[in-house]
């Protein structure tokens, strides 16, 4: 059995997708962060990181999203979540999932997350990272359509974990000043993934709870 | 044949360190930040996010550091420089793994690359970010003193690419502002690292360029 920790309208949508395409069996739990629920002690006992996601299995506690995301396509192969026997293949969708994970992830935190890089009450240099959040947003989101996103899918023919990350990150694209029109090919892949019964049924869980 | 496109002083050296361990068959490209080779035409035909690592495989280019070590480990299963036969074990080295490359490699690189994140003539909130540098470097090592580091290796008994990891962005603490009598474990970890025939190696090739 396994519970995941989720926030709504935060990157642990992605596993949350994944593991309703694997068909798995799991629960979730809901983390408040308007009531910083994040930082409890509760939850620090769960991930010291004090973020989310993080997904408690019967080995143990994971947390990072590329980790959890191979990991629900390794638990689940029949579900054929990413290429597992071809390493390779497995590489390139790692490799995607970081470059999310540490750079376009990366760029959107500093809109909302300045106080990670620099004193929170340093108001002038919080607003110069919001500045250039489009800039930097724009940038990761143009690579991915034009050097990434092989199409239809992020690794092409085979839907992957990696399309439920995407797609987890462009539902802030707009938000942070990003032109849709700059990346008609991640937006069609967006309205496509929007399609998906597991990517509603996951998005109606974490909008319900 | 394998071929690893590195600078010096860069996160390239996980990759560099994981193929010495692996015995594997490699040769090396060195790039020059100096002459800001890495934005070359050239090499952005290769990397067009214009950054080593990147690594020239028969199957095509595979780049961002987890995926090149997961990779390393997986095309040489021989080395067992990865728990390839426990999806959960394996998770976990790559938790640790996109922890390093998504926070404690971006707090590290806000000193020297904060241009990626504020305006490059904002010398005001560059410098508000390099201030906070030692900050959130220290904690970031101290989770991973405290949290992650299993010991004697960063899995536990079994040495795997996580250590070549932890080594690679463990090169820069003193000069990120870390006490280096906070995180003892780690230190002890560097040290024992130095010593392994495959990071001299990988060091000395490096140097020697």
């Amino acid at each position: 059995m396994l519970t995941l920790y989720y926030a709504a309208h935060t990157c642990s949508l992605a596993t949350h997708i994944a593991l309703e395409e694997a068909g798995a069996d799991y629960s979730t739990v809901r983390i408040d962060f308007a009531k910083t629920q994040q930082q409890s002690p509760d939850y620090l006992k769960i991930n010291p990181k004090g973020r989310v996601p993080a997904l408690v299995t019967d080995r143990g506690i994971l947390t990072e999203t590329p980790a959890m995301l191979a990991f629900v396509a390794q638990s689940f192969p029949a579900a054929k979540l990413a290429p597992l026997d071809d390493p390779f293949a497995f590489a390139e969708a790692q490799a995607f999932n970081s470059y999310l994970c540490s750079s376009l992830h990366i760029a959107h935190a500093h809109r909302m997350r300045g106080h990670r890089w620099v004193d929170a009450d340093d108001k002038a240099a919080i607003a110069a990272m919001q500045k250039k959040v489009p800039q930097s947003v724009t940038a990761g989101f143009e690579l991915v359509e034009k050097d990434m996103l092989k199409g239809p899918w992020v690794m092409g023919e085979r839907y992957t974990i990696c399309d439920a990350y995407l797609f987890t990150l462009a539902q802030w694209l707009e938000a942070d000043g990003v032109d849709p029109n700059r990346i008609p090919r991640v937006i069609d892949h967006r309205r496509r993934m929007a399609e998906r019964a597991a990517v509603k049924a996951a998005i109606a869980q974490e909008l319900s709870a």
